[in-house]
């Protein structure tokens, strides 16, 4: 075939994403569930003593090394204020890997990985601290043979970005004609609007090259994320349907059930918007209604995604067309929550928004008129994100008419946390003598279908940052193409009074739903 | 909408198949779920003492009754030679019924049911037998309302079939002069090849206008196959890849792990081919690859699966492209079973086939250049019957050649029984940092989805007839359009020395493994 004819420059071509190593592409298949290994590598966090290191980084760290996908000389490198000894450190990485963790703490895997944990104490500002953390890289080098090779972990506040990132040119701490490779890895919010994400990635490009820079959006490190690329290009059944010639609509959600909680520090002044529409749901979108791309590597990807997100068409009548919203009190789990701004450290008065809604639309010719819906919003009934693709009606139904009032547009949900999954939703008949019709659901379940456990978004990040494997990252013109589209909504509103109450537990404003309704039609309720 | 405004017309032009009964096409949709009822009316079973009465004709008069389907006066007449009392003939009845009918046995619905039952004894040349007929008709008529609508059900070996038409001829029995209708139930088989069957018709049809006559193809009454046209015609998803630019290729597979059983006598000489393919498969591939008919009616459907019929291309190399097989002696359920000769009641130098197997085209638009590949068996691997709708791969997988090896092709695959549904094969991301793709399953049961159990077939079809609704019954140009394909297939067996044998217990013989392995295929083992 075809295919085993181009299959060696293929290989080639895509080796870093899809992670074969071997020169024999013939080999046997079983072998290409090798997991990916990191060679000799480092990584330092900034701002180890967050929420963000010891729920998400730290235990990531900890599977990596579980599952055996670190080098044996690996090491961890814990940058804060506290007055911490490399001991102390390592009982707090301890307690986070306990406490959250994929996977049990073996105790050979601790004491292997442990031996590579160092804490230099300092403050962004503290040149001394910046020194030391250079004398500890170069110490792990020779003891370990790390190689050179240090990932920067930036889990620090926005605000704090600037000053990290220009001590480490300061201290030549980025600097690689020492050998070895240097990384940032970067959290979002890049930047808070467009002007302000430009100057954060010039900033960070004075002092890192552009394949060094790792901007991590976790939604592109879930397994159901990459899953929408694999289902829509390994499968002939669904791209023939997948354009305006049948799909009515799009609904992207992301949809939590937890209020601001502990976050309102950042979250305050931010809001829903920036926090998730600028970058998880256009994401989301931009792997929805892509072109296939040449390959999966970094730049046909990001190619194919910029092209989406530059087609991407505001709606003209912003005020009818995109909804922020605000959680009031309502009640939840059967408790009453209180409004958002009676959460603790949130402005009394504040505006900022806890639920976004906009209508885009994508003008090429794939999509054109076809409506994109995308909702974000915090204490909404339930956890649940997905993209539901709604095709139009059937355009002809020989039926009865009153047969068919039990069947709904058929639908392709992308179910990408909880109850990972596709589902497809059609009309079957129902059981009996009359021709009847009715909605019914086939579903595949990633938890019934695999055997394997899909590793944390985190831990496929992270690893993708050691071995230099850029795709899942989401690149500087992605990032401002984002924010061209979200600058004239958060425009819009800033003009407006305030985001549209809505009660917690529920489904978000009124005014999304008589959003969609002006276009006849409704959210789902995932 | 456009369908609102035409619904009046469409209603009264579906009635019959839809049961929708009301004049009001806007009433409660819970209502469309009324059951379809049977008017006034009776069945006389000839044949009442066999196997296919006893085990499907009886409990389903019995199971319409307790749905409350049946009208008051139903009545229920046995013609056969034993010499039974009503009394005798009802306890064979509750026999029956206890043993094979679906729902359970209420005393309240049997005693209500039984008041209705009569026994005429006699033989199918007995001119006395046939007046008594005649006169018990008449008297249930008188003392139970049944308006003179009488059903024949012939459950009778075929070569008696002219004889009992020509009775019902000879004493009036099928003149509706005096009011009220009389149709005919005809078990198959309709003919034994194209010559018989055109004769058969031009015999019954002497004595029964068109609309009088009720051939019972029992893969027509069940709700899976009813599914076929729902499933295609209701939704939108699945009709723009159902045409030979997407498909490879339809395996129709009727599969029964049991032998012949009880039923040499009938079965041996007539095989698989005769009495499975040239029914029950042209059927469910005439459903499976026509066009959208007009309406659910039977001159409509009769229509659409008569093209598809007509446009079926046989194999040029009859040789290569069809087979036919007997089973010999094997292994199933862990037990030695005979072969086919070595059973009760067959030849032992019987030539009959117990397997067949075909690739058929369909020379039209939408299918040129697709194989349809048949195939039906006894005492094969496992008991299921489905149509499976393969498609041909992706054009281009932009994956690495490598990480695509466990991706078949994609598949729609209606499971006919047991476990009914629907099944869409497709491919998903395999778990892990590297981009695997694996074959996986979306599923959709009827068990899991539908509350409401599912009529017997013979339920369903019984009904019809009481009801004079003809579209699950197919007609005489159908019947014949299936000989036409089959003739020429078994002519040239015939030529040949005997079918190929194969093991009890497999898949069938080689012959047809290699049948497809020509075209570079394989069948499904589902």
């Amino acid at each position: 075939m075809a295919r085993t004819v181009v299959g060696f420059m293929s290989i080639v071509r895509n080796e870093e994403f899809t992670g074969v190593r071997s020169e024999n592409p013939l080999r046997d298949p079983a072998d290409l569930r090798l997991p990916r290994v990191a060679g000799p590598s480092g990584v330092v966090v900034f701002g180890v003593t967050g929420d963000l290191s010891r729920k998400k980084v730290l235990p990531a760290v900890y599977d990596l090394a579980n599952r055996g996908l670190l080098p044996p000389g690996f090491s961890l490198v814990g940058f804060a204020r506290r007055e911490w000894t490399d001991e102390e450190f390592a009982a707090m990485v301890r307690e986070s890997v306990q406490r959250h963790a994929r996977t049990p703490l073996r105790e050979a895997v601790w004491q292997q990985l442990a031996r590579g944990f160092r804490f230099v104490q300092g403050a962004f500002d503290d040149d001394e601290a910046f020194e030391r953390l250079a004398a500890t890289l170069g110490e792990l080098d020779r003891l370990r043979a790390v190689g050179g090779n240090f990932a920067f972990y930036l889990a620090v506040p926005p605000k704090s970005f600037p000053q990290v990132v220009q001590q480490l040119r300061k201290h030549g701490l980025a600097d690689t004609r020492g050998g070895g490779w240097r990384r940032a890895v970067i959290e979002k919010p890049f930047g808070h609007d467009l002007g302000s994400a430009r100057e954060l990635n010039r900033l960070v490009r004075d002092v890192f090259r552009d394949d060094e820079i790792f901007r991590i959006d976790h939604y592109l490190g879930k397994e159901t994320v990459q899953n929408i690329m694999a289902v829509r290009f390994s499968n002939v059944l669904f791209e023939p349907v997948w354009n305006r010639s049948y799909v009515d609509q799009v609904q992207i959600t992301m949809a939590e059930d937890i209020g601001v909680g502990g976050r309102a520090g950042y979250y305050d002044g931010v809001g829903a918007a920036r926090d998730v529409l600028q970058n998880h749901l256009l994401q989301l979108l931009a792997l929805t209604a892509m072109e296939e791309p040449a390959s999966f590597g970094a730049d046909a990807l990001e190619a194919e995604k910029l092209k989406v997100l530059q087609a991407v068409s505001l709606p003209r009548d912003l005020a009818a067309h995109t909804v922020l919203g605000q959680y009031d009190r309502g009640w939840q789990g059967g408790r009453p929550v209180p409004g958002y701004r009676e959460e603790p450290g949130v402005d009394p008065g504040s505006r900022t928004d806890t639920y976004a809604a906009v209508r885009l639309e994508i003008s090429n010719r794939r999509w054109a008129g076809v409506p994109f819906y995308l909702r974000t919003g915090k204490r909404l009934a339930r956890r649940v994100t997905e993209i539901a693709t709604v095709f139009q009606p059937a355009p002809y139904l020989p039926f009865a008419p009153t047969a068919t009032r039990s069947l709904g547009q058929n639908a392709l949900i992308m179910r990408v946390q909880p109850d990972e999954g596709v589902t497809v939703r059609f009309g079957s008949k129902v059981p009996g003598s009359a021709m009847q019709i009715r909605d019914v659901t086939m579903d595949f379940s990633y938890g019934q279908s695999f055997t394997e456990s899909s590793p944390e978004a985190y831990e496929r990040l992270l690893l993708d940052v050691l071995r230099g494997d850029p795709p899942l990252f989401p690149r500087e013109r992605e990032v401002e193409s984002s924010w061209a589209i979200l600058d004239p909504i958060e425009d819009h509103w800033q003009r407006r009074a305030a985001p549209a109450p809505y009660p917690a537990g529920g489904w978000g404003p009124r005014e999304a739903d008589e959003m969609l309704a002006r276009d006849g039609r409704s959210w789902r309720q995932p």
